[in-house]
C-alpha cells in the first residue's frame, strides 16, 4: 500500500517541529512538504536541529503547498481562518492545531477571544480534537481542531467526574503549571532567559482562553463554571493541571477509582497514576516529556468534600502534535498508537 | 551599650544557617554559640560555606550552650519540646522555629500532627510568630513560635480579606509551589538531584499540616475551612502561594485595593505588587530570595466571584530565619528592619 | 525467527533502566529477566516509572537469573568481577557496563583504580565497547566491556585527530561538563537537590579514572598524555566534552574537515555538527538526550595552534545503555540502528 | 560630612541595576540620577523590581545628567567613547563599565574588537579596574575602566602564578562557564528560554575578546598566550573559570599554597577555597552570587605538570558593578568593603 502523504503548513514552530519529528518516523506516512514563510528554502534542520540526520527537507512557502492526503495546519491563531478555503482544496483531511475552530459557539469565541469569529459557519464542521471524548466522530471526520494544551490536561483530568455527575458544577478551581515552550518560538522580554529562568510567574491568574474549551467539553450535565489560573514555572515542556473539585456526596476512594477506571481502562494513552509509595506517586510532566501520554491521578481530601485531580502531559505532544497524530491515526484507520510509541525517559 | 548575646540551638540546618548569617551582620547582636550534635567542634563554615570569611565559630553540643539573652531554637520538630525546660533556664527570651508550639489548641495539634502534644500547658504561652498579626503581643513576649513557611505565605495573602470578612468561609483553595530547601538538609531519594530536578511533584495534595495554622490565624469571623495543596517545583528557595477565594459580594477592584492597603500600607516587609505592565506584575519568589519581604498581589476574576490572591516569600527568610529576626527585633526594641535590609537580586 | 532472549543483571539503576527501555521496544529482542537484589519482587515500573504501561516485569534476584542469549551486566564497579564466572555460564554473550574490564593493562587498572585487578587474565578477553573504533572485533566478540561515559565523549571527539597523527601527544586538555545522572541512583549529600541544583562543581579537576581509557584508546601513534577535568553542572543527562589540542602543523580548516569526514562520514550515530549560523552551531547535550548520537564539532583558534573539539552525548545512552545495545546489534548481526531510532527532542 | 553624589549613565541594564542596588544602600553615597534613553520618566523599579520599596527614582535622559562627584557609565560597548568628553565635564571621577578603555594598546584593541579605537589618546589615562592588581594607581585615579567579567575571573585565578613566574607562558587553557546574564538585557533567539534553558553552548570556543585583557594583565614576565573558551550553561549569574596551566618545575602543593597566600592573604574579597572535604571544596559561583567575592582554589595534577586553578565570581558583582563600587571606595578613600558586605546565600 502506498503511504499517506502529509504536509505541514507552518512547520517552523515548536508544534510544527514536533509534528514533523513524529511523521518522519511514522511507518504509514510520507512527509511531503513543510511550509514556513520566513524560512522558505532553509533546511528544516536549521530550526529543528534534533532532526539532523533524519531528513533533508527544506521549508517551502505556503503558496507552494501541493495537494496531499492530510494537511496539518500549525499556523498562529487567526492565520488559519484566512487560509481555510485554500486548505480544503489541497487536502481532504485537515487537522488544525490553532485555536481557531475549537469552540462550537460563536458567542463563546467572542467572549474568550475578544472578537467576532470571521467564519462562524465552519465552527460546527470541526470535531474537537480529544480522541478520548470524540473518537467515534473522528473516525468519520474530515476536519479536526486540535485541543489547547492546557485544555487537554484539564479536560482529561475532569472528564470522568464531570461525565459521572458527581461534582458541583460551579466550584471547580484549576491551576495549571506550564513550561516555556507553551509561549512558542517568538522571542519576547518575558521569555528572555535571565528573566524567565527560575520564575514562578502568575501569567494568567484569570481570563485564560482555554477556560472556554474546558467549559464546553465538560458540560455533560448542564453548564459548568471553572475558575482557571496558569503559572509559568522553570520547565520547557510540560503541563501539570491540579484540579480542585467539590464532590456532591461524600464518596469513598473506591467509588472514585471506579469512575476513572470506567473512563480510561482501555485508553492507550491514559494512565491512572496513583501509587502508595515510590517517588512518582502522582502524575509528573517530566515522565511524559516526548510522549503522547496523559497521566491522571487523584486524592481525596478527608478534611472537606474536596477531590484533587492531577494530570500531566507534554504540551507539544498530547497537548499538540502528538494528539494531532493520534487523531490522524484514527481518521485514517491506523492503529491509534502508530508513531507514538516513545515511552519517555527517566531520569 | 553592650550587644545582645544570641545563641542558636540546632544551627547546622538551612534555617539555622540563615539565622546565623543574619545575626552575624546584625549590628546589635553578638552570636555567642551555635550547636549541632553531629557537627560539634566542626567550623560552621563547613556546613554554611557562604559564611567563609565572616566567622570563625565552631559548632558546640547542645549541652554546652551557656546562658544568653535570646535563644533561637532551630531543632527538628519534636526535639524542642523535650528541651524546652532547659532552654528556659538558658535564656529569658526564646524564639522557636519548629512546629511544636504554633497551634494554640491541643486538639488541632492532634489532628494535624497525628499525636498528643506532650506539653499542652505551654501552647498558649507562645505568641504566634507573624508580626503583621501579632506585633503588639510580641513586644511583651518572652516566647515566640515562628510560623511555618507555607503558612506564612498563605496567612499573609489571606489576612486582609479574612479580617475584612469579605470572603466565603469554606470555599478557599490554596496552592503553594515550593522549593527543595523546604525539605531541609536531610538526604532522601526524594531529594536526589536526578529525581528532584525538573519535577512538578504533588507531594502534599491534601493533608498539609500548615492548614491547621492557617485556619487558626484566619478565624477572625468564625471558623474557616481551607483546602490546601502543595507542589514541589524546580526551585531551591521560595514559596508562591496562590489563593483562590470566593467573594461574598461582587466587589470592585478598588474596594479590594482598600482592604489590602489598610492591612499593609505601613508594614516594612509587605509590598503590594500589582502592576499593569512589566515582567513582574505579580509577586515572584525569585525577587524575594534572601530577603524578608512578603510580596502580595491580587486579581479579580470577572468570570465568577473568584478573587485570586498571590504571595511570594523566601521560605528560609520570611518563612523562617528572617521572620525570627524580625520578631527578635520587636521583642528587644530594635528597629524592626535591623539586619534585614538586603533588597534581593535581579536578575 | 524466534527473538533473542536478553536479561539484565543489576537493572534497578539508571543505566539498567535505560537498557530495559531500549530492549522492551527492540523488535528482535525479548527481555527475559531483570535482577535487583534490593528490589526483588518489586515491579520494575516502581523504579522506572516511565515504563508504566510498557511492561509487567518484576525484579528477580541475581541468583534467579536463568540462561539467556545475551546478558547485560549493569552492576556497580567491582561487583561484576566476582560474578563473572557465573555469568559466563548463563549466557554466551556478555556486555558488561561496569568499569571492570575496560583497561587492557593490569598496571593501568592499578594506577587509575588504586588496587590490583582480581582477574587480570580476563582483561584482554573483552572488546572495548566503542563500535566506531572496534566494530570488526565486536562482530566476533563474545564479551564486550562498555566504555565509560566521559571516556566515550572524549574518545569520539579525539579519535579522528589522534589516528591521523596531527596533534601533539602531550598537550591535550579535556574538560567534561556532566549531569547528575552520572552519579547514579545512590543518594548522597552531594546529590541533595538544594546543594546540587545550580552547582558548577569541580568534582574531579584531576585524577578522573576515565583518563586511563582515553589514553589507551588514543595511542595510535605512540603513547599520549591527557589532562582531564570534570565539572558537574545543572543538568541531569548529558556530557559535553571540550577538548583542547595542539596541532603539530598550522592546518587549514578544510584539512581538519577531511580528517573528521574520513572518520565519521558513514557512521550511523556520529554527526559532525559545525554550522555557520543558527542557535545550535556546535554539539549540545540536550539535543541528544534520549538518543544514541554522539555529535562532534571543532573550531580552529587563529590565535594559536589550538584546535577545540567539542562532543556531546547522553551519558545513559551513547555513554552506557545505548552504546551497549549498539554493540548487541553488531554482535548479533542486526542492523546497528535497531531500537535506537529515537531522534531526540527540541526544544 | 555630606555624602558623595553618584549618578549612573545607562542604568537600565543588569550591571546598571546592580550598581544602583549597591549604591542605594551605600552609607557614604547618595544616588543622584540614573539615565536610560528608552525608559526615561519610567520608575527604575519597573526594570529593577527587586528595588521596590528601596527607591522612588525615575530614569532620566543622558542629556539630563547633571554634575556629580562620581559618574558610573554602564553604557553598551562603544557608546561610552562618543560621550566621554561630555562625561568628563559632569564628574571629576568616572568609572566606565564598558569594554572601551580596558586595553592599553590600540593594536590590541584592533585585534580583539576588529576596528580602530576612536580615542586611542585616552587608553593610557584609564586605570584597569581590578583593585588586587592596581590598588595604588586607583587611589590617585580619576578614571577607571572596569574589567570584563570573564577577564576578572581569569586574571584573579592566574595572577599569583603569572606574577611568580612559575608557569609556561604559552600553554595556558582557560575555560569559563557562564550564566545568561552575561548576555545582558537584550532579547535574542539565543536567549529565548526554551532554547537557552538547559543548554551547554560553546558560544565562544575561540576568539573571546577578554583574551586581550587577560594577556595584557598577566604579562609580568614577558608576553603570555592564552587559549580561552567560553561555554554557556544553565545559570543566570556567575562565572566559573577553570585554568589549566603548565608548571615549569615540579612544585609541591605547599609551594603553590605559598604563591597564592602571598597574593591574597590580605585581600578583603579574595578567598582561597581549597578544602579536603565537604560539598564545597573548590570555588562555586552560586556561593558568591550577589557578593563581591572572588573565590580561588587550585589542584595539582600528579599525572603531569598541569596545575588546575579554579575561580568563581558573580559576573554582575565582582565582574561588574561590585568591582566598580570597590574601585569607587578606593578612589574616594572609603573602607574598601563599604556597601559590599553581603555574604551570599546557601543553599
Amino acid at each position: 500500500m502506498s503511504k499517506l502523504s502529509v504536509s505541514i503548513a507552518g512547520g517552523s514552530g515548536y508544534a510544527g517541529g514536533e509534528a514533523l519529528r513524529l511523521l518522519l518516523s511514522h511507518p504509514e506516512v510520507t512527509v511531503k512538504q513543510v511550509s514556513s514563510e520566513r524560512n522558505a528554502t532553509t533546511r528544516v534542520t536549521r530550526l529543528h536541529p534534533n532532526l539532523r540526520g533524519s531528513t533533508d527537507l527544506s521549508f517551502c512557502k505556503l503558496d507552494e503547498l501541493e495537494s496531499c492526503d492530510v494537511l496539518l495546519a500549525c499556523l498562529p491563531h487567526g492565520e488559519g481562518i484566512a487560509r481555510i478555503d485554500a486548505f480544503t482544496k489541497l487536502a481532504d483531511r485537515i487537522i488544525d492545531l490553532s485555536a481557531d475552530f475549537r469552540l462550537n459557539d460563536p458567542a463563546a469565541y467572542n467572549k474568550w477571544y475578544g472578537k467576532e469569529h470571521s467564519r462562524p459557519d465552519l465552527l460546527r464542521e470541526f470535531v474537537y480534537g480529544i480522541p478520548e471524548l470524540h473518537r467515534e466522530q473522528m473516525r468519520e471526520a474530515k476536519w479536526v481542531s486540535s485541543a489547547g494544551c492546557n485544555a487537554t490536561a484539564s479536560i482529561l483530568a475532569m472528564f470522568p467526574v464531570a461525565r459521572a455527575g458527581i461534582i458541583e458544577s460551579d466550584r471547580t478551581v484549576i491551576e495549571v503549571k506550564v513550561g516555556s515552550s507553551e509561549g512558542g518560538q517568538s522571542v519576547s522580554p518575558a521569555s528572555h532567559h535571565p528573566e524567565r529562568a527560575g520564575c514562578v510567574r502568575s501569567f494568567m491568574p484569570v481570563g485564560h482562553r482555554h477556560t472556554g474549551e474546558i467549559e464546553q467539553e465538560l458540560a455533560f450535565n448542564g453548564s459548568v463554571q471553572v475558575g482557571m489560573s496558569a503559572t509559568s514555572i522553570e520547565m520547557v515542556r510540560g503541563v501539570l493541571a491540579t484540579c480542585h473539585v467539590a464532590l456532591k456526596d461524600d464518596l469513598a476512594e473506591k467509588d472514585i477509582w471506579k469512575v476513572f477506571r470506567e473512563a480510561y481502562a482501555n485508553e492507550p494513552f491514559l494512565r491512572i497514576v496513583k501509587d502508595r509509595d515510590g517517588l512518582y506517586r502522582l502524575p509528573e510532566p517530566k515522565l511524559v516529556a516526548g510522549t503522547n501520554y496523559c497521566d491522571v491521578g487523584f486524592v481525596r481530601d478527608p478534611h472537606s468534600r474536596r477531590l484533587v485531580i492531577i494530570s500531566a502531559i507534554d504540551n507539544l505532544m498530547k497537548g499538540a502534535a502528538g494528539q494531532a497524530v493520534q487523531a490522524l491515526n484514527i481518521m485514517c484507520g491506523f492503529d491509534e498508537r502508530t508513531g507514538l510509541e516513545f515511552p519517555g525517559l527517566h531520569p
